[in-house]
Protein backbone atom coordinates (compact mmCIF):
# COMPACT_ATOMS: atom_id res chain seq x y z
CA UNK A 1 0.00 0.00 0.00
CA UNK A 2 1.65 3.32 -0.72
CA UNK A 3 -0.11 6.80 -0.44
CA UNK A 4 0.03 9.66 -3.41
CA UNK A 5 0.33 13.28 -1.98
CA UNK A 6 -0.63 15.88 -4.50
CA UNK A 7 0.40 19.53 -3.76
CA UNK A 8 -2.02 21.63 -4.95
CA UNK A 9 -1.87 25.20 -4.78
CA UNK A 10 -5.23 26.93 -6.08
CA UNK A 11 -6.11 30.13 -6.52
CA UNK A 12 -6.97 32.19 -3.44
CA UNK A 13 -10.46 32.86 -2.75
CA UNK A 14 -11.39 29.68 -4.43
CA UNK A 15 -10.85 27.24 -1.35
CA UNK A 16 -14.86 26.82 -0.61
CA UNK A 17 -15.80 26.27 -4.23
CA UNK A 18 -12.55 23.72 -4.55
CA UNK A 19 -13.71 21.65 -1.90
CA UNK A 20 -16.99 21.60 -3.25
CA UNK A 21 -15.52 20.53 -6.30
CA UNK A 22 -13.35 17.98 -4.39
CA UNK A 23 -16.17 16.17 -2.64
CA UNK A 24 -17.77 16.03 -5.97
CA UNK A 25 -15.10 13.97 -7.42
CA UNK A 26 -14.88 11.49 -4.45
CA UNK A 27 -16.51 8.70 -5.94
CA UNK A 28 -14.33 8.77 -9.06
CA UNK A 29 -11.49 7.98 -6.45
CA UNK A 30 -13.18 5.54 -4.47
CA UNK A 31 -14.45 3.73 -7.53
CA UNK A 32 -10.58 3.61 -8.76
CA UNK A 33 -9.15 -0.25 -9.20
CA UNK A 34 -6.83 -0.44 -6.59
CA UNK A 35 -8.20 2.82 -4.49
CA UNK A 36 -7.98 2.13 -0.51
CA UNK A 37 -9.28 6.10 0.29
CA UNK A 38 -8.98 9.68 -0.05
CA UNK A 39 -8.58 12.51 2.23
CA UNK A 40 -8.32 16.41 1.44
CA UNK A 41 -5.86 18.43 3.58
CA UNK A 42 -5.49 22.09 3.90
CA UNK A 43 -2.71 23.86 5.58
CA UNK A 44 -2.81 26.02 8.45
CA UNK A 45 0.18 28.22 7.25
CA UNK A 46 -0.80 28.91 3.54
CA UNK A 47 -4.96 28.36 3.42
CA UNK A 48 -4.87 28.27 -0.21
CA UNK A 49 -2.71 24.89 -0.19
CA UNK A 50 -3.71 21.40 0.20
CA UNK A 51 -2.75 17.63 -0.04
CA UNK A 52 -5.05 14.95 -1.74
CA UNK A 53 -3.96 12.01 -0.09
CA UNK A 54 -4.50 8.58 -2.00
CA UNK A 55 -4.07 5.04 -0.65
CA UNK A 56 -3.35 3.12 -3.84
CA UNK A 57 -2.42 -0.56 -3.89
CA UNK A 58 0.92 0.19 -6.27
CA UNK A 59 2.22 3.15 -7.63
CA UNK A 60 1.09 1.92 -11.01
CA UNK A 61 -3.00 1.83 -10.14
CA UNK A 62 -2.35 5.70 -9.63
CA UNK A 63 -0.12 6.46 -12.85
CA UNK A 64 -1.27 3.86 -14.91
CA UNK A 65 -4.56 3.09 -14.49
CA UNK A 66 -5.88 5.71 -13.00
CA UNK A 67 -4.79 8.27 -14.73
CA UNK A 68 -5.69 6.40 -17.96
CA UNK A 69 -9.45 6.02 -16.96
CA UNK A 70 -12.66 8.80 -17.22
CA UNK A 71 -12.59 8.95 -13.51
CA UNK A 72 -9.49 10.99 -13.63
CA UNK A 73 -11.11 13.15 -16.53
CA UNK A 74 -13.80 13.75 -14.30
CA UNK A 75 -11.83 15.09 -11.28
CA UNK A 76 -9.97 17.16 -13.50
CA UNK A 77 -12.35 18.77 -15.29
CA UNK A 78 -13.70 19.43 -11.42
CA UNK A 79 -10.97 20.56 -9.35
CA UNK A 80 -8.38 21.47 -12.34
CA UNK A 81 -10.34 24.97 -13.14
CA UNK A 82 -9.09 26.14 -9.26
CA UNK A 83 -5.33 24.71 -9.86
CA UNK A 84 -3.06 28.02 -9.52
CA UNK A 85 0.18 25.91 -10.57
CA UNK A 86 0.38 22.05 -11.92
CA UNK A 87 0.41 19.73 -8.62
CA UNK A 88 3.47 18.60 -7.15
CA UNK A 89 2.50 14.41 -7.24
CA UNK A 90 5.13 12.25 -4.94
CA UNK A 91 4.49 8.94 -3.78
CA UNK A 92 5.28 7.51 -0.13
CA UNK A 93 4.93 4.37 1.84
CA UNK A 94 5.39 4.25 5.89
CA UNK A 95 8.52 2.78 6.94
CA UNK A 96 6.95 1.88 10.46
CA UNK A 97 5.65 -1.20 11.80
CA UNK A 98 2.00 -0.78 11.81
CA UNK B 1 -7.14 17.52 15.53
CA UNK B 2 -4.11 18.78 13.07
CA UNK B 3 -1.47 17.04 11.59
CA UNK B 4 2.08 18.16 11.53
CA UNK B 5 4.17 17.50 8.05
CA UNK B 6 7.84 17.48 9.00
CA UNK B 7 9.27 17.31 5.14
CA UNK B 8 12.85 15.99 6.08
CA UNK B 9 15.74 15.57 3.38
CA UNK B 10 18.84 13.01 4.77
CA UNK B 11 22.02 12.78 3.81
CA UNK B 12 21.95 9.32 1.39
CA UNK B 13 23.04 6.22 2.34
CA UNK B 14 21.74 7.12 6.01
CA UNK B 15 19.02 5.89 5.55
CA UNK B 16 18.69 2.98 7.61
CA UNK B 17 20.29 4.85 10.73
CA UNK B 18 17.87 7.71 10.38
CA UNK B 19 14.78 5.02 10.52
CA UNK B 20 16.64 3.21 13.30
CA UNK B 21 16.95 6.56 15.46
CA UNK B 22 13.06 7.91 14.85
CA UNK B 23 11.64 4.56 15.87
CA UNK B 24 13.90 4.99 18.91
CA UNK B 25 12.37 8.43 19.38
CA UNK B 26 8.83 7.13 18.97
CA UNK B 27 8.30 7.27 22.54
CA UNK B 28 9.12 11.31 23.17
CA UNK B 29 6.17 11.80 20.28
CA UNK B 30 3.66 9.36 22.11
CA UNK B 31 4.04 10.27 25.32
CA UNK B 32 4.02 14.24 24.16
CA UNK B 33 1.04 16.16 25.76
CA UNK B 34 -1.55 16.26 23.05
CA UNK B 35 0.14 13.61 20.77
CA UNK B 36 -2.00 11.11 18.98
CA UNK B 37 0.37 9.23 16.92
CA UNK B 38 3.23 9.36 14.62
CA UNK B 39 4.47 8.14 10.90
CA UNK B 40 7.28 8.26 9.10
CA UNK B 41 6.88 8.06 5.37
CA UNK B 42 9.51 7.22 2.99
CA UNK B 43 8.72 8.83 -0.46
CA UNK B 44 9.18 6.53 -3.65
CA UNK B 45 10.58 9.03 -5.79
CA UNK B 46 13.13 10.78 -3.86
CA UNK B 47 14.29 7.99 -1.43
CA UNK B 48 16.52 10.05 1.02
CA UNK B 49 13.17 12.32 1.52
CA UNK B 50 10.98 11.77 4.59
CA UNK B 51 7.89 12.69 6.08
CA UNK B 52 7.29 12.58 9.79
CA UNK B 53 3.35 13.08 10.26
CA UNK B 54 2.68 13.95 14.10
CA UNK B 55 -1.31 14.08 15.34
CA UNK B 56 -1.59 16.85 17.59
CA UNK B 57 -4.87 18.05 19.58
CA UNK B 58 -3.56 21.68 18.75
CA UNK B 59 -0.53 23.36 16.32
CA UNK B 60 0.45 24.98 20.23
CA UNK B 61 0.96 21.28 21.33
CA UNK B 62 3.44 20.75 18.74
CA UNK B 63 4.64 24.51 18.49
CA UNK B 64 5.01 25.34 21.97
CA UNK B 65 4.74 22.68 24.44
CA UNK B 66 6.65 19.74 22.57
CA UNK B 67 9.43 22.14 21.06
CA UNK B 68 9.77 23.47 24.85
CA UNK B 69 10.42 19.92 26.14
CA UNK B 70 13.00 17.29 26.66
CA UNK B 71 11.34 15.13 24.36
CA UNK B 72 11.85 17.14 21.43
CA UNK B 73 15.73 17.82 22.41
CA UNK B 74 15.63 14.14 22.75
CA UNK B 75 13.83 13.50 19.20
CA UNK B 76 16.64 15.99 17.72
CA UNK B 77 19.65 14.94 19.16
CA UNK B 78 18.91 11.22 18.09
CA UNK B 79 17.88 12.14 14.42
CA UNK B 80 19.28 15.68 13.60
CA UNK B 81 22.75 14.16 12.79
CA UNK B 82 21.08 12.64 9.52
CA UNK B 83 19.09 15.96 7.98
CA UNK B 84 20.90 17.28 5.11
CA UNK B 85 19.07 20.60 5.27
CA UNK B 86 16.29 22.08 8.18
CA UNK B 87 13.01 20.16 7.70
CA UNK B 88 10.28 21.96 6.56
CA UNK B 89 7.08 21.76 8.86
CA UNK B 90 3.96 22.63 7.99
CA UNK B 91 0.57 21.73 9.68
CA UNK B 92 -2.94 20.73 7.89
CA UNK B 93 -6.24 19.73 8.85
CA UNK B 94 -9.02 17.49 6.87
CA UNK B 95 -11.41 19.10 5.14
CA UNK B 96 -13.23 15.91 4.26
CA UNK B 97 -16.10 14.88 6.42
CA UNK B 98 -15.23 11.88 8.48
Amino acid sequence: MITEIAQIEIHPGQEKEFEAAVAKALPFFLAADGCDGVDLLRSVEHPSRYRLTVRWETVEHHTVTFRASEGFAHWRALAGPHFATAPQVEHVHSVLAP
